[in-house]
């Protein structure tokens, strides 16, 4: 099909983290590994854990103030509120029913999508067909995870990478030609689903299942599997975003990819894309899911590498095995 | 914000339903409430539950496989998946990605948009800005529930309601000049978010928290204090859905609405909608959570109430509280 690019703006960006900086040390010590492994192996030197009162919900909230702030808008002004978060807060109602309760909105329009780790790219391509169509003029996405609460530590690959946080975006109408999104692509590879996984909790498996065990309330992650599908199908997929996308970047200013893992990123330099362009948040921050995007957006955003004019290609492969990706001109 | 209409077409439904058909007299003495007063009181005679080796997952890929037969497609002649479901099937990988391998798809697009009850029409409105803006030719919507493993017989209203079954939906690009979505519109209403519930299972109350109890994974419903909200909140959203819905069906040939309880279908009468042109399913299926709309839309359409040219209302209110409704020619 071919691609009629969506016409609307970057207003802000915003985050809201953890008080708790926990490092690798730390978490190396709960799985029993050595500290100076765990950290060249996950490429993670420190991460945000909840702590106290904090929640998903309350970095959320935050986390869309801050932004909404930003924009110099008030809640009214926002035609739908998108949550984009891997992690769930409460089965009923959905998540973004709790986060507008929790903002103290009523009326707006507010609801979820998700695709685990790429749940933001689907937000930002969902807000950016309603507003291209006319259909909103101001939307607020926001992630927020809370992955620390779903670590089995008898699995350090997982336990080392995984951080808690939140980011928040407000998109409104393009100012100048060109400015929007000029592609977006997702595609699902299920022969990977059990690469990444928490089975227990949805309907197929929960506790009211006699076979039930904590530890299938925990993430299993089977990182050789997962980059080994990864490897195979992401070419082509960059390739069908936009030709020449696996061996350069055409057109392309900056990377912004979903922080998997160290490995994830090192293979991103096999496409030829020069590291300098590709911004990261991992040794700080670790794979926050779904908040990882936005919250690398944030970085680039605030630190003068994401301008008005600029092209981002916005990047990532998540549990299912799904890769995504959008090019997006600011 | 005014509305382009967004050109698409119903290719084709489905549906796949349990086998076990449970009369209302069962469900009322596992609540221990008479069953004349139980049948009444919630309008449901029998509702459809899971039994032996069936899952939402099974029932969910047999409506695609149904749909797609219908629809006469291939799987790689659709774009995107769409998972629409209240209930999860497992918390990581998405639900999408699960249906995709159940099917046997690799590489299609996969994802979920969720609402709880009205998750299927977030999806078509989703499906509707990706056909209509020309970024997909065929998409197809699942929904798929299990909400009897989510049921408190210690609380008759709630456990009367609920049946499991799923429905698809293959949409794909008009044919004809008007066909396609005239109006969407969705509202959430927070301080209705305790009034429909299931607290444990996310990342604010689960199996680590101390204080978990066994009833907390279970759904709790205040039927009233669902029912007073939507009195207030409802004419106003429908006013702004098309003025003069809340007094009669203006353009609107058959309305196929979310099938919440007898007194939410009772609500309907007061917008002086005529009994006759309001398809309605809960009588024999319950309320089927997110597969309601499209199991209803499934009867309208093989009885002969749904044809080419005819204009729909899908309307409901779902937990949140939400408000939706889309106004589409088929």
């Amino acid at each position: 099909m071919t691609f009629s690019p969506l016409a609307f703006r970057l207003l802000s960006t915003a985050q809201a983290l953890p008080r708790r900086v926990v490092p690798t040390a730390e978490v190396a010590a709960l799985c029993g590994v050595p500290a100076d492994l765990a950290a060249a192996r996950s490429g993670v030197q420190e991460r945000r854990w909840l702590s106290g009162e904090e929640t998903a919900l309350t970095l959320g909230a935050q986390a869309a103030r801050d932004a909404l702030h930003a924009a110099h808008l008030e809640p009214q002004q926002i035609d739908v509120l998108l949550n984009a978060s891997g992690t769930q807060l409460q089965p009923i109602p959905d998540g973004a029913a709790l986060l507008a309760r929790e903002l103290g909105w009523s009326g707006n329009a507010a609801y979820s999508l998700h695709g685990t780790c790429l749940s933001f790219l689907l937000a930002l391509h969902h807000a950016a067909l309603l507003i291209g169509a006319g259909q909103a003029r101001h939307v607020l996405i926001v992630s927020s995870e809370a992955g620390s609460l779903g670590l089995n530590f008898a699995h350090a690959e997982s336990s080392l990478l995984i951080g808690d946080g939140a980011a928040a975006v407000v998109l409104g109408p393009a100012e100048r030609p060109g400015q929007g999104l000029h592609a977006a692509r997702f595609e699902t590879y299920p022969e990977g689903a059990d690469h990444t996984r928490i089975r227990a909790g949805g309907s197929l498996l929960n506790n009211r299942s006699p076979q039930i065990q904590d530890d299938d309330y925990l993430f299993e992650m089977q990182g050789l599997g997962v980059l080994k599908l990864a490897s195979r199908v992401v070419p082509g997929f960059l390739e069908r975003l936009r030709p020449g996308l696996s061996s350069g970047l055409p057109g392309i200013g900056r990377v912004v990819p979903h922080q998997a893992s160290a490995a994830g990123l090192a293979l991103m330099r096999r496409y030829g894309w020069p590291e300098d362009r590709v911004e990261v948040t991992l040794p700080h921050l670790g794979n926050v899911i779904a908040a990882s995007v936005p919250l690398t957006l944030h970085q680039a955003s605030t630190q003068g590498r994401a301008e008005e004019g600029e092209t981002l290609l916005l990047v990532g492969t998540g549990a299912g095995l799904t890769a995504g990706g959008l090019i997006w001109q600011l």
